[in-house]
C-alpha cells in the first residue's frame, strides 16, 4: 500500500555564499516524497497554482508519485520561498514568502487515501496536519515533523497533533526550543511525555537519535560528507526515506527494528539530497545508488 | 604490558553554574590513566609537587597505576588549574593556572618505561610531548591528543608532533582551528595529511569520527546522558579508555576494529567522567560498570 504524504509544494529560490539555484523544485512533501518513493509507492496531497511546471510534474509521476491528491488551482500561483545561506552553510536565513495558493488550503482526502496504513504529515502548520490525521482512519504509523515558526505561532494545535501521532520528528534546537530544554536526551523524554511513542531528534551532520516511550533508544551518525551544497530538504528527505520504509514493510505493527533501519535509509537519502541544490540529486539517482550508499554506512559505522 | 601514558597530573577547582568542586584531582594524565586502567595496567609519566595529596597517590596505586615515572619535587607546588563552566556546560574559561613544577618539567623515561608498545601523550604541551616521543624506542601504536592553546602558540612543535605520531585526537573547534576548515570530513583528510594514520575527532555530545590514511572511516554516537555535572576530562578519559583497551590486546599492529572496539570504551568512560566532578566518578566504579554500559550503548546503537 502506497505511503500517504502530506505537506508542502513549492518553488524554491536558494542562495549559498557560492551560488544561486534559480527556481527549484521544493517543499516538505516533494523531498519526503521523492525520497519515499525510492522504496514504496506515494500518495502526494498538497496544492500547487496552475504555474506549477509540468517537469516537476512528470518527475513525480516517473517515480510511482500518485498526484491525484494533489490539487491544482487554476487561478492560484504555487507557493514560492527563497532563502540564503550563510558561511559553512549551518545558518539560514528566509528572504521571502508567498504562501499563494497554500495560504487557504484545507486538504480533503479520497478514500483510497484515507485508508492509508503509513502516514507522513510534512513540515506544514499543524492545523493542516491535523486535518489530514483527522481523515485517516485507521493508520498502522503516523509520523509528523515541525518547525520552529509553529512552535511559536501554533502552540496548542501542536499540542493536539502530539496527542494524535506515533512519531514526532524535530531537529536540536526546535527540540530545545518546543521542551525549553538544554539536554537534548532530557529533551526527548520530554517531547515524549506530549504524546507520541517515538521522537526523532535530527542533529543534522551530527546524525539523529531515537527515543520510545518504552524507553527504547537508538542513536547514529549522518553519512559523511566532503561538502554540503545544500541543506535544505534533507530533514524532509531523511524522514521520507524513513516512511517509505516503514511503507514497503507493509506490516500491521512497526517495532525498533524497523525504524532504526528506517532512520538508516533515511540518513543516506538525506545525504543525497546536500548535494546538489533541490531536489536535483534525488531526481538523478536510483534506489541502487541509496541501497550502496547505506550498505557502505552500514558498515563504516559497524552497525548489525 | 602496560600502556604510557604521559601529561599533566594536576589539582583543579572548577565551579559550574550550581556547584564548586573545591580541590580535585586533575590533569589530562590522571584522568586518561584512571580510564585505561580498568582495561590495562598503566605506566604514568608526570609531575607533582610535595603538596600531592596522599589520597590520590593512593587512588593511582589501587588502580594498578604506577607512578615510577611521576617526578615528586620536594620543594614544588602541583600544577593547578581552575576553570568555570556556563550555561549548558558547552562554554568554559579557564579562571586561574599555575604551571608550578609543570613550568620546567622535562619527562625522563626509565629503561622499562622507553620500551612501551602504547604510547598515549595525552594533553601537554607539543614539545614535552615530542621529548617524550622521542625516548620510545618501538613503540607498537602512538597517540596525541592536544588543544587550542598548543594550536596558537606551538604550531611548528605540534607539525613535527603529527609527523611522529600513529594518531591525532582532537576536538572540533580544534581540528576546524588547525585546518581551517569548517566541513568536519575535509578537516580530518587535512589532519591525516599532516602525519598520522588515523585522526581522531570529537565531538562532545555528539560522539566522534574516526578517519583512517586508508580511507577508514567509523563514527558513532555518545552516550546518552540526562545530566552532565562536569565534562572536564571527558576528552582525556574517552582517549584513556581506548589507550587501555589497546594496552589489554597486547598486538604487535592495530588495525580498524581494534580502534573502533577502543573508541566505543572510551565513549562510554568518558560518560562515566561526566556524572561528577573531576575523577569521582571514574574513582567510585568497577570494570564492570564500564562493561554494562559499554553492552548497553552496543545494543542500543546497533553496533555489530
Amino acid at each position: 500500500m502506497p505511503v500517504l504524504i502530506a505537506g508542502s509544494i513549492a518553488l524554491d529560490h536558494i542562495k549559498t555564499p557560492t551560488e544561486s539555484s534559480g527556481e527549484v523544485l521544493g517543499g516538505s512533501a516533494s523531498y519526503a516524497a521523492l525520497a519515499a518513493a525510492f522504496s514504496c509507492p506515494v500518495n502526494l496531497v498538497g496544492i500547487v497554482g496552475a504555474d506549477f511546471p509540468d517537469q516537476h510534474a512528470k518527475l513525480f509521476r516517473s517515480r510511482e508519485i500518485n498526484m491525484d491528491g494533489v490539487e491544482v488551482v487554476a487561478d492560484g500561483k504555487t507557493f514560492r520561498w527563497s532563502g540564503e545561506y550563510f558561511g559553512d552553510l549551518n545558518s539560514r536565513e528566509t528572504l521571502d514568502v508567498h504562501l499563494n495558493v497554500l495560504a487557504h488550503y484545507s486538504p480533503e482526502l479520497n478514500p483510497d487515501y484515507r485508508r492509508s496504513d503509513i502516514v507522513l504529515l510534512a513540515n506544514a502548520g499543524p492545523d493542516s496536519q491535523l486535518k489530514v490525521l483527522r481523515q485517516c482512519e485507521a493508520p498502522v504509523f503516523t509520523i509528523a515533523d515541525t518547525m520552529d515558526l509553529w512552535i511559536t505561532t501554533m502552540r496548542d494545535e501542536l499540542a493536539e497533533l502530539l496527542q494524535g501521532v506515533d512519531m514526532l520528528v524535530i531537529n536540536d534546537s526546535e527540540a530545545r526550543q518546543l521542551t525549553e530544554t538544554t539536554n537534548l536526551i532530557k529533551a526527548g523524554e520530554k517531547m515524549l511525555a506530549m504524546g507520541p511513542r517515538y521522537v526523532i531528534l535530527k542533529k543534522g551532520e551530527h546524525g539523529s537519535l531515537l527515543f520510545g516511550r518504552a524507553g527504547e533508544f537508538f542513536t547514529t551518525g549522518a553519512f559523511p560528507l566532503r561538502a554540503v551544497h545544500d541543506p535544505t530538504g534533507a530533514g524532509d528527505s531523511f524522514i521520507g526515506g524513513l516512511a517509505g520504509y516503514l511503507g514497503s514493510l507493509g506490516k500491521r505493527e512497526v517495532d525498533l527494528e524497523d525504524l532504526a533501519e528506517g532512520i538508516l535509509l533515511g540518513t543516506v537519502t538525506a545525504s543525497f539530497t546536500c548535494e546538489e541544490f533541490g531536489l536535483r540529486r534525488l531526481a538523478a539517482i536510483s534506489k541502487a545508488d541509496i541501497v550502496a550508499r547505506r550498505d557502505a554506512f552500514r558498515s563504516m559505522a559497524r552497525l548489525r
